[in-house]
């Protein structure tokens, strides 16, 4: 890895200030609609013979080409170095500065220029909050639909995120309404997964050889965001709920997400007890373990989306009940939480926020876009003290599309929004007054993963994150059919402490609903 | 498989003939909008009970269920027998009859009720139809868009169609106009393929253990159809161009067609010889080899949408050429090629032909959609002296969605048209008065291949047919990248009886091209 030195005191580049004509599109999930632009594709052309070898493509970087948003040539003698090269740079020992890392003098002087230690802390924290999608089984066909396809000893493995040094310890679910399709409603043959209890994340810990690393052992919890687009604004009621217990009722969070993040039922299979009550005992039992070994102890919350506002009000709780706990919450595009006496609750605690925000994308500006954005002129202590604004928390790591020669740059909502562009943005980021950072390593090709946000000469297909056939395989008899989960796959309910076997009473339940049904 | 007395003699079954009120959507091309419609629902839920278990799925069926639609009980015994069942019947030697079931009476007395050995023989022809789709290498990105993504030894093997008893000997390509992005015209990095030359079809022949069962060695084109539905549009261009060498040039064929038939450039790498010259060559030396054998030949054309215009075209040209040998086109949801003029040739060459016909499939009835079905209603004999009317050729099996209880029945031009909606409704298809096949065993699930026509119930995803991560892999770095292709599987021009390596030459053009674009 390069030296700080150099990435502390980038060459200076004249950023080019073309300004894209954006042909104004009608607000679609996926739609990319952008005209072609000339020079820009040149530059792109250029780009995709480098970037088109990192992928194993024939297309060569013709000699000699000059790109002004690089600060050196590309040679040929690079290309063939970059697909054989690492995804990351090696790991530095970053205990001696760990709680700057972690936000104790809120990120100051870090996050402009970025130091390149935080980079590394931040792009972790996001893949460990993307596993969350990755192994989200969103197949409404299948009947485990709404849990993790695997179970916690083997998601990161079957995610390649073992080398963050982390193991999960436990999964944490939450009523969290999906859409169901209407048939699977009437027929009743799945009950709790996808009306009640969702797979909504999973509680881990810094391994030893990380702790070592990182100073001193972290507790990390990654929430889920929402799985579709659609489900965005379901989960918006734009309605302000009391939190906490003080005396002073005036912290106020959004009422969906407090729902999701306190609610639970009797009648659900996972969330007798409610997210809440999983986490915090989790997190507890975790923090009692280290501190007994004489372990320094941290707690680090993150999540995109959704996520991170539920990663919000997971941090006060934790800031509540356990004394003397270092608390942050690492957010990638969440949305406004609550007012701006929960923001001064929060910070009253000691947690401390990083906000991840992409400027182009819309979430961070909900809720409260219709009427919050005329009102952020005013003096800040009257908007404070409204305690039906909502209001952001924290510090902010401000990023922005088209600072990145990869990525298209036409309206798309939900290519702004997603995770991975927000790693490669973070990937490429150097400061505010440089260009995207030439030896960014992340792949490229991850941007695309379920979104359309890669320039088209990279030649990179769009969402590509996909089973083959759809999950389905092809059996002795050359019928395509269904597997089924291994049985160490198949989801077991918390109940306080107590694990029930799914699979065995869970079918029989499934064929006694069926009979009655059909007698009907 | 059961005697074909008992299918001949199907037991007397009172079809339910309920219409369904079917909302008016508006044709899109995969949208599949239905009414939930109750009594069907609960019927097409038993169906799931028992077709679930056929796909490995929890849900069984109930006991005592009745169904008028099936002509017997469903019970739990069948379905456990179902998935461990093979797909097919076991075959039969047919070879005391194979000149019917070409079609030399016409299929007289063989389509209502289907005879079972004309049942297989349609579906074989139609799987192997299948097989240019399945294999069509459409990946805009990759530099062989516009291939058979697998050499011509490898073909079958790769899609499972070995046990259909052909060998493939030599593989086509046309000059079709297939829709490439407009950077990729931009940037001149793929020239002959997607522009100018694609794989459309193949050549094959029985081997001798089929030979021995069909009871002669039968040569087989495949023609390729369009690969998406906005290419149909294109195709037609609704103008009848002369076909043929007699001095009597009222014989005209739809010229889109003619234009992909007979076009060639020595321009292009694939299509220095066009389509026709090339398959022609191949089927001559065919006939050929094996007539010196002392074996008796058949030529048997098969094609779906615009492959099976294709192979009208190739039967007419064959007919022509090749004395005395018995040709025959099996087409599938081929609309139509010619005029009267055109149909009275064809018939007088002695080619038979069999169009299987979906009755809700709008291809069919194109072109000639507008000013045609008005006409049919004169007198046959004046509209087949106009010259310029289109009309359908030879005998014609008509199939009905409404006749599977396995398909939704909401508009869905698409799925009306795919091949396997055909196959599947040959499958099940007995008679025009009886109800689907209780014993078909074709895989139910391969509906779905690439459309959304199966009920919910069966919960089988719709267009499954998917690569994995859309072809892309993991590198021993972590970077997502396209593997390159086998070399054995890279195309070689046909141009005459020389072959050229493709990968180097192509290679290096390319390069060449690029470092010139750069240059401007």
């Amino acid at each position: 890895m390069a030296t700080s030195s150099m990435l502390y005191n980038p060459p200076p580049i004249t950023r080019s200030n073309k300004k894209r004509s954006l042909s104004i599109a009608r607000a679609q999930k996926e739609a990319v609609l952008y005209p072609p632009h000339t020079s820009s594709s040149t530059q792109a052309i250029r780009l995709a013979a480098s970037l088109s070898n990192l992928l194993h493509l024939h297309v060569e970087a013709p000699p000699g080409t000059e790109d002004l948003r690089f600060s050196k040539r590309v040679t040929s003698h690079d290309i063939e170095e970059k697909y054989s090269a690492p995804m990351k740079s090696p790991k530095e020992v970053i205990s001696s500065k760990w709680r700057e890392m972690h936000g104790s003098s809120d990120w100051k002087d870090l996050l402009d220029p970025l130091h390149p230690w935080l980079r590394r802390e931040i792009i972790k924290y996001g893949e460990l909050a993307q596993a969350t999608y990755d192994a989200f089984d969103f197949d409404s066909f299948s009947e485990y639909c709404g849990s993790c396809r695997y179970n916690k000893h083997k998601l990161f493995d079957e995610l390649g995120l073992k080398q963050n040094g982390y193991k999960v310890t436990e999964y944490i679910y939450a009523m969290s309404h999906m859409e169901i399709p209407r048939w699977l409603e009437r027929s009743r043959l799945v009950d709790t997964w996808s009306k009640d209890s969702n797979w909504i994340g999973y509680v881990a810990c810094s391994d030893d050889e990380e702790t070592c690393r990182i100073g001193r052992r972290d507790i990390l919890v990654a929430w889920r965001g929402t799985v579709a687009p659609s489900e965005w604004y379901e989960d918006f009621q734009r309605k302000l709920e009391p939190i906490g217990h003080g005396d002073d009722h005036h912290a106020r969070v959004e009422h969906g997400f407090l729902s999701i993040y306190t609610s639970k039922s009797k009648s659900t299979r996972y969330n007798k007890s409610s997210a809440s009550e999983q986490v915090m005992s989790e997190i507890r039992k975790l923090v009692n373990l280290y501190r007994d070994r004489g372990e320094e102890v941290s707690l680090t919350i993150t999540g995109h989306s959704l996520g991170g506002a539920l990663a919000l009000l997971n941090a006060h709780e934790a800031s509540s009940t356990i004394p003397n706990l270092p608390v942050s919450v690492i957010s990638f595009g969440a949305p406004r939480v609550g007012n701006g006496a929960f923001r001064d609750e929060l910070h009253q605690k000691g947690v401390k926020t990083l906000r991840v925000v992409v400027k182009q994308d819309m979430v961070p500006k909900m809720p409260g876009l219709v009427f919050n954005e005329g009102l952020e002129r005013f003096d800040e202590h009257i908007t404070g003290a409204l305690e039906w604004v909502y209001t952001h928390v924290g510090a902010e790591l401000k990023l922005d599309v088209q600072s990145s020669p990869y990525l298209k740059h036409g309206l798309n909502f939900l290519g702004f929004h997603m995770t991975e562009t927000y790693l490669h943005l973070v990937d490429g980021f150097l400061s505010t007054r440089s260009n995207f950072r030439v030896d960014a390593k992340r792949d490229v090709a991850l941007v695309n993963k379920a979104c359309d946000m890669l320039v088209d000469e990279l030649r990179v297909p769009h969402s590509w994150y996909q089973l083959g056939n759809k999950g389905l395989v092809c059996n002795e008899y050359g019928r395509w059919v269904k597997p089924r989960r291994d049985p160490e796959d198949i989801p077991s309910p918390i109940e306080g402490a107590q694990k029930h076997n799914l699979n065995i009473e869970e079918a029989q339940k499934g064929r006694e609903r069926l009979v009655h049904l059909q007698s009907l």
